[in-house]
């Protein structure tokens, strides 16, 4: 296996079969030692982040295999901290698109004129590039069409999968009487149809969720999901 | 006739008959002297740039008039660099539409990535909040509804409204050989029927305007524009 691919928080190998490995690091994003999930750069490292967060990423996968939403997860390693994919192409050089149920970080930073922090919002999804040099902006569907990354109609699949997922992630940690506040997904293309798919991982370092009003760390957030 | 509002480059007064009255200055806005329609600060006093925005902006609104384009427009008094005005409700505390034909000043800040300078662009049209503090964010149709400032309904009307002006200033603009970069617009509620109409101004310093690939300053286009 060939690696092709280090990232802030995941190596990426190429496998024989033409599948991919993903590595999971204990790298987790932030500023100044203090976990952000919509940060670009590497804030701090915690010893097993890397397991956790495939072990609650491999959970949720598993989850939405159930409910019939394509992904390209395969298979995981806890142990080594390995999670085996299937082949996706990007959108462009990569986009994030979020799911909002309350107004926190970068949303607030910008519509602050219009909304309070802690807002209930209605699973708002938007969309940013994924572009360090220029903060990650975000971008309209218009935007996305014109610029030829998604089409019109990509976008509505698009929009309509990060709903599903968003909600069968929130009702999950809601068993677990936590409050999912917000969560970052990433879609690639698959196979020669170019279906629509979630690709990367679902962890706590994707999301904000919180407990009788706490915010939760990633790490307690996998533990609290994965113990009875 | 009272003074109700103090703006970056107009006064706003109210007559005794319900209608508005705009005072154009000589202020224009930019940075550091330099012109820039993106701009939040006044850049520099220019005499006579009050007189001549307006005269440009009557010379717009009338013919948007010809073509039934609803407008806040009444009359204007040149000399006195004054405009009568229709009243009308902003959306929120005001949005700006801009519509694009060549990928230049915030847009390609933020889409680099994706847009080389100067790229033509299909009469892209976004939305801003007008926002000072935090540097006038960009914001989709999704937002705009969930926040009460715009409905769905309302932002197709705006951006069908918003493309038609513009080409129609574009075309005006290129019976001159200028070519038309950017522009932005901003709109209102009007009437019992809350009514969807342009308001403010369409001169200089609402677009960037380009002749024989060198840009033209607010004052010089006017000139252009107005002169045989």
């Amino acid at each position: 296996m060939k690696l092709i691919y280090t990232g802030k928080t995941k190596d990426v190998y190429a496998l024989d079969d033409g599948n991919y490995l993903l590595k999971f690091k204990d790298d987790v994003t932030g500023e100044n030692g203090v976990f952000d999930p919509g940060a670009n750069t590497v804030g701090l490292k915690i010893e097993g982040a890397g397991r956790a967060g495939l072990s609650l990423t491999k959970y949720f996968f598993e989850k939405l295999k159930q409910k019939g939403i394509p992904t390209h997860y395969i298979d995981a390693n806890i142990e080594e901290a390995m999670m085996t994919v299937k082949p996706a192409t990007m959108f462009g050089n990569g986009l994030e698109v979020i799911c909002r149920y309350r107004a926190v970080g970068s949303f607030l930073r910008r519509y602050g004129m219009y909304a309070k922090e802690g807002q209930a919002l209605d699973a708002f999804v938007e969309v940013t590039l994924k572009d360090d040099e220029r903060q990650d902006p975000p971008i309209s569907q218009d935007a996305l069409h014109m610029l030829g990354i998604l089409s019109a109609d990509e976008y509505v699949v698009l929009k309509d999968l990060t709903k599903k997922i968003s909600q069968i992630v929130k009702d999950e940690l809601a068993k677990k009487g936590i409050e999912l506040y917000d969560i970052k997904l990433e879609f690639g293309r698959a196979g020669e149809d170019r279906q629509i798919i979630l690709i990367d991982e679902i962890s706590g370092g994707n999301m904000r969720a919180y407990k009788n009003g706490n915010y939760i760390e990633p790490l307690q957030l996998e533990q609290l999901m994965l113990t009875d």
